[in-house]
């Protein structure tokens, strides 16, 4: 088979077959044709598309081109949960515990974050002692013991999409559509799920700008699933501030601690309850409760502390220090470095997650380059939200850098810089937006 | 400037500033960036295309890339040629020695054959003793002697022209208009023209398949000629079947010795007059005649041999062999070893140039490689045109190869095989097809 068809078929339109996509995946994965040439390829597939059937090919090749997670040995349904991003994103703890707390078996792999949306795995990190590396083999064990396992994704779970990936963000073909949905679905058919409930995000900090592409992108997600046989619920939410309050690491943990012991924001308590129901009702469990009674459930799951006390034995389990009262304890101390204050009486119009999640990394809390080191104290919290009032003076938000950092001004003048580029306060109230959680399955 | 942000203007579908333009072919010419993102850009342009303005820019930019030709020494307004390719496409020597004949001063830069098309320089390369290299300082001191001088182009004519043809090669975006006319126009704009005919060529031994497209190609190369303050003329002519008789270097010169002396076959002629007409009308001899009179006056300077003298004296002034009557001497003899007959009574109805050409390849006649050694006396000659009637066992065409060459039975057969597949005999007559020659300005 000759590449270059490939690329042309693509480049009038034509649809690819099963053959030439398994063909690309395998070049891809062996390095055997040049990337000039994929980069030509993945311009004609941005601009002219793929159908359904090619990106089920395009996701499943990929999953195919590495090592894939056997899950087998973890009795029942095992449902694996995704988010596209965002900004102070911290679901999947949060969210893991309380499905957890239902005797539901949790077993996720979860990567870094890159750019200025955070990783689960690095967040993790932050406690002292805590293991991200557990091998597949350990899961069933842990499993046993406390119910949910956490490991960091293989580096040979899909290479091939991590090879396309690479040269996607620097040949601007990332914002694809089918690019997007077979990347993400290749990774979670590579490892071993049934069934996926996929958090997808739209808005400033998020991959899709608005609501009609993230549900162009749901949609081709919900049949990858159908004709590669996993269920799929996609549950579509807003990230156009940054959700919570906490941005960075350790602040963003303590957020998810305060949140299982029922101190959490409404909009990250709202996602995070709206995604554990649909993971429920595609586990094993869901035939045991009304599906009308599982929100209430989950509040009361939260309420009687039963999702924490699973959090902190599964901390434990992963070799994370707790202290006697079993809250975890951090390599770091956050330090407030600074505050941002509103230089007016009015309402919060906007606060752009995107530039709150630039100016995060910018302090410490995420990597600009892969082999950047994270400062697990550095971050952002914020005391106003959208909509919120504010007089002259208030504070909106306040930056933090480890203690064992030194405190470098020149950063904390560009974070505030990109900050107030991002926050708008205006004299009117702010009218509510169309951010309703959508689900779609 | 990020070369990441013009390839996202142009997946978006926005115009190129000539400031971004210039950045592309700037780090094009020294490859500051990587190939991948250069054909990710190309793969963009062919799709989603590039205004008049944005092409004339690139042509601009890529002439300006290396060395630019400058013919000021040679007195009067220089008028250059180019055509868009074809098979047995010997228009070029025949055309200048006739306009050369009008005592206007012809300089011409040739490149040589890669594929199915010949080139120029290949062809005058099969006269012993015939030098291409000839200094552009040189070129005055011929004009003032012979009024006519030819020469290879230089390997620095439009360098960035060069890396992006040989990217577009391998990468499936070859086809497309902006890419092809800003091609085309860099090189006659560093070629150091003042007016340019070109003659756009269609059909299954063209670059532009159809009409429409050669149309759509002419109107762009004018317009790019129009914005560079060049005067362009385009004359299209279809390419659905060999042009004249002969396919192959010596066996073209041959046929155009022929011509000159006035037995050239009827599409030959004609596009070489119209070609010739219309360089007449953008040089200063202008003036001199009515445009009305000069396909006269061209078909007067065949009859009386004045073309032909002024293409002997041409060649001895490069150094080209002539006999005692001022034909050239080759360097090899074209020896008959095949030919290929009809196996019914009928008419021709389509012979390929596309296949024609492929044939005359397999023989020797052209290089698939770069690298390849050209058998000069290697090539088809035709003795039936589309529309002729046939006989079974009628001579269609007969194949031929050097006689320092030996007879390869196995290119031979090879050669039959792909003719044959080119070349269909129909039991109805023939309709005329629309192959008009269009003149566009």
């Amino acid at each position: 088979m000759n590449f270059q068809d490939i690329i042309l078929a693509k480049r009038y339109g034509r649809k690819l077959t099963n053959e030439q996509i398994r063909f690309f995946v395998d070049s891809v994965t062996d390095m055997s044709i040049p990337d000039y040439q994929i980069s030509a390829l993945l311009m004609a597939i941005v601009l002219n598309g793929m159908d359904d059937e090619e990106t089920t090919s395009l996701a499943l090749f990929m999953a195919e081109s590495g090592k894939t997670v056997d899950l087998s040995a973890i009795p029942g349904k095992k449902v694996d949960k995704h988010s596209t991003g965002g900004v102070g994103d911290k679901c999947t703890p949060i969210l893991l515990a309380l499905v957890s707390s239902f005797d539901i078996p949790v077993a996720k792999l979860s990567g870094r974050g890159l750019g200025f949306t955070g990783g689960t795995v690095d967040k993790f990190e932050s406690i002292c002692g805590f293991h991200t590396e557990i091998p597949i083999d350990d899961f069933p064990g842990q499993i046993e013991k406390v119910g949910m396992v956490l490991s960091g994704q293989t580096p040979d779970l899909a290479p091939a999409d991590k090879v396309l990936y690479a040269l996607r963000d620097v040949t601007g073909t990332v914002d694809s559509i089918p690019l997007i949905a077979s990347s993400i679905m290749s990774k979670k058919l590579a490892g071993g799920a049934d069934a996926i409930v996929l958090n997808v995000t739209y808005g400033n900090g998020a991959f899709m700008k608005n609501k009609t592409d993230a549900i162009a992108l749901a949609e081709k997600m919900i049949r990858i699933g159908h004709l590669s046989k996993r269920k799929v619920t996609c549950v579509l939410s807003p990230m156009n501030q940054p959700l919570g309050k906490a941005v960075g690491n350790i602040l963003e943990m303590q957020e998810v601690v305060n949140t299982l012991k029922g101190f959490g924001t409404d909009d990250l308590l709202e996602i995070c309850i709206r995604l554990a129901v649909e993971m429920i009702l595609l586990s094993d469990k869901a035939a045991e409760h009304q599906p009308d009674s599982l929100r209430s459930l989950c509040e009361k799951k939260i309420r009687s502390g039963s999702a924490w006390k699973k959090f902190s034995q599964f901390i434990v389990a992963q070799g994370g220090q707790v202290d006697a009262s079993g809250n975890p304890i951090f390599c770091d101390v956050p330090v407030e470095v600074e505050a941002m204050r509103s230089g007016r009486k009015g309402y919060v119009e906007s606060i752009s997650a995107e530039q709150v999640g630039r100016a995060s990394v910018v302090l410490g809390a995420g990597r600009r380059e892969q082999s950047d080191k994270i400062d697990y104290g550095a971050g952002i919290v914020f005391s106003k939200k959208v909509g919120d009032a504010v007089e002259f003076g208030d504070k909106i938000c306040a930056l933090f850098m480890g203690q064992s950092h030194p405190k470098d001004s020149s950063r904390v003048a560009e974070a505030i810089e990109i900050l107030e580029a991002g926050i708008v306060i205006s004299s009117e109230p702010v009218l509510s937006t169309d951010d309703e959680i959508v689900v779609m399955k």
